[in-house]
């Protein structure tokens, strides 16, 4: 009896565990469904790539089905389909990049393989392979090495390895020198066919722009360093008094991720510059400006870094001590903030910033006020351990005061640059704004571990930036 | 006459013009050299890895020369050598990862794609074209859409690629069904064929592992916050005196690097997870501490680049100010800079850390010192507004203790979860490291685009650090 109850006992429980298999099975399935939904919903134009890439590749492969299409390229109709599920990406300058990679190393590398190859034939049976895997080594070798220069690791990486790629297909294949050449050609023309499909549907099918999106990231990198400092100076002052110590600061914590995206910003500088003229943006846009603000925003980010430590540190100075730079450091925190917004503002806008001169003097005008109050000596009472902290954020937000000051400066050259409007157009490019927010998501990205850029959506323009 | 002048005059030009361009061309190319030359230098693993693609790539190519390899194969050889191009990498890690992911999704894919096509040939002529679109449809659209998902897109993103690609091939062909078995298995094996030579020449030639890597990056790493600090406090409250402010203090920017190295750790960490065990790593070594004390270095690097900041402010505080807190700043940045070139070594040497509790409890004790020292209020007679940049310096070091505290803790996780072994051992572990150092070069990475990693060399054990 006993062992026939242990028996149904661990029965039960071996039942019990195929019955909760499932079960585990069904909330990881869960799980992964709730991600997909996040990804969609954070940024739907991944959903709308996916489409993209299935649409290119069928209609790639309808190469196959068409029989006379298929007789004329035979197997090497396959390096369509190939080209397509390789050079389509995400945005229209990478796979532009990717493209104008693929089709001309194909070419340079074709014809280097055809003379490659006629000259071995020219050495005789023995001297032709010998000769063959001499000139293979040394190619692959060299462009494998040029693939270390950082210029050209940056623009024409995948040129190098297709070059090297078709070189070796070319030259190494046994065949007679006509045949060669017709492979060559064949292999060029459906690649030249998979890349013309993929960027024809990439263009031409709700195309996501880098360029777009790198002028959006700068501009939104702006305003959440922007938002953090708006906020700051009372957060900091007035925080502790009305109990809201606890208070959710994650809506502050916005500005962490400019710290890491210099990787993301320039691939998306180097993909923009493969991109045609499209909407507001020119060819030749200067993009390189873009990463110049953004180098600036992420140096001003540690400080801002460093400021939010302050607003979660234990140790705060005490009130009397705040009390005394309270309005100084507001005023300069808040107007920081204030003009980095407008900057934003001005560069979603594409028109010329000017409300951030104001901005800008009132900032340095707190700032000043801030040092001749020190000045007057009304500290004495105090103990000055206490004052460390209340010192190192006054010191901070000045430095940011001229951090802000060389963004501003930096964003006033890229209007020169790109020849923003100036302030009259304002309204109807908010309005332009608001209207590009209704089609399309203005996104922003996401630093990645292969560059490549992920986007989530963003709140673009607030109304209370509109004046 | 005049006009002959003229004619000569402008043929001259061009002459001349014609003279120059030579003259430039070989300016050019001298340039590239010398870019060629320093990049070599820097790191020689650069050039080994260029002659051991070529090598990779000529031994495959042997394939086609040697007539029975080649008729089993026929055309799908070329894949053998595809695969090497694409797969061949810097690192074994990385070559490791996409070698297997190239073989896994071409084996799933084409059982897949041979199962799609046995489906669609059963429902007749006209159905099966549309049947096969849809699927290939389906599943390029699906599987383009789970790339977005972070984690797939981390270690498998070219393995979903390959997938896609190895499905449409297989199943679109129009061949008969023994025909697609033929040829999935044909192009299975070319596969296996190149990802396993291009493995033997990684591996067995000059390897160079991602994680030794990212090991020795994020001791260097320490290393240069901690040779700043050791410096820092000598160079700012001793650095004017001395007129040295002219002085070039290149040298202690190092740290600049760690600021943006976050996607640079992050590939490397998934590098090496996909590489066997080798030298002092075992398989499974917690590659993702490394991370961890990757993302407190650059909390403690933030730091550091305000702190480096004041240092080249023109606004000092006066000497008299600085002369009060000098010593224990001093001594806080100093004892800090030792613990972190402490914890470098002991990551280096793979020995447990013991020196770093003396330095974290002196520098604590300096901390304590300061503040006491604030205390007495000696600084009574002094203008606050002076005292404000040597409080916020005074204040950063303060926060840079902690910082190096939380580092100090998560090496000593490292040191638990790796098995570090205890001090007796360092001597004879600082020796292997001075030999590996002369075999091979422990080597720094750089920040790129795409993630991969460039390496420059960097100097390892300093005699300074044995003790």
């Amino acid at each position: 009896m006993t062992a026939n109850t242990e028996n149904d006992g661990s029965m039960a429980k071996g039942s019990g565990r195929i019955k909760a298999l499932p079960k585990r099975a069904l909330a990881k399935i869960a799980e992964v469904a709730r991600t997909a939904k996040k990804l969609g919903q954070d940024d739907p134009r991944r959903v709308t790539h996916s489409l993209k890439v299935g649409l290119a590749i069928t209609l790639v492969s309808l190469l196959y089905y068409f029989q006379p299409l298929f007789d004329g390229f035979g197997v090497a109709a396959m390096w369509a389909v190939l080209t397509v599920v390789v050079v389509f990406e995400f945005s229209v300058g990478a796979t532009l990049g990717k493209g104008l990679n693929r089709m001309l190393a194909t070419l340079l590398a074709g014809a280097l393989g055809v003379g490659a190859h006629h000259l071995a034939s020219l050495s005789g049976e023995k001297g032709e392979p010998i000769l063959l895997g001499l000139f293979v080594f040394l190619l692959a070798a060299t462009v494998t090495f040029i693939r270390f220069f950082p210029r050209m690791k940056a623009r024409y990486d995948y040129g190098l390895m297709i070059f090297i790629l078709t070189f070796c297909l070319v030259s190494v294949s046994g065949y007679r020198d006509d045949e060669v050449l017709e492979m060559a050609h064949k292999r060029l023309s459906t690649i030249l066919i998979g890349s013309f499909a993929s960027l024809f549907v990439c263009v031409f099918i709700c195309p996501v722009w880098a360029g777009s999106d790198l002028h959006s990231l700068v501009a939104v990198n702006l305003e959440k360093i922007g938002s953090f400092l708006e906020e700051f100076g009372n957060e900091y002052f007035n925080g502790l008094e009305e109990g809201e110590s606890k208070k959710d600061k994650s809506n502050l914590e916005g500005y962490k991720t400019v710290l890491n995206c210099k990787n993301t910003e320039e691939s998306m500088a180097n993909f923009a510059r493969w991109e045609p003229g499209h909407s507001q943006f020119k060819f030749r846009h200067p993009w390189k400006q873009y990463l110049k603000i953004g180098t600036l925003s992420r140096k001003c980010a540690y400080r801002v870094d460093a400021l939010n430590g302050y607003l979660n540190s234990e140790i705060k100075a005490p009130l009397k001590v705040r009390r005394k730079i309270e309005e100084s450091c507001i005023k300069m925190s808040f107007e920081c903030g204030q003009a980095l917004k407008e900057l934003a503002m001005s560069i979603k806008t594409m028109t010329s910033p000017t409300a951030v001169d104001l901005h800008m003097s009132n900032a340095k005008t707190s700032a000043k006020n801030l040092k001749s109050f020190l000045k007057t000596g009304l500290w004495e009472d105090t103990d000055l351990l206490e004052v460390i902290p209340a010192a190192a954020v006054a010191s901070l937000l000045i430095d940011v005061v001229a951090c802000t000051e060389s963004i501003a400066d930096s964003v006033n050259e890229l209007a020169s640059l790109a020849h923003f409007k100036s302030l009259e157009y304002r309204d109807q490019a908010v309005e332009q704004v608001q209207v590009i927010k209704q089609k399309q998501i203005l996104a922003q990205p996401l630093a990645s571990i292969d560059g490549t850029h992920h986007v989530i959506t963003i709140e673009v323009a607030s109304p209370s930036l509109r004046k």
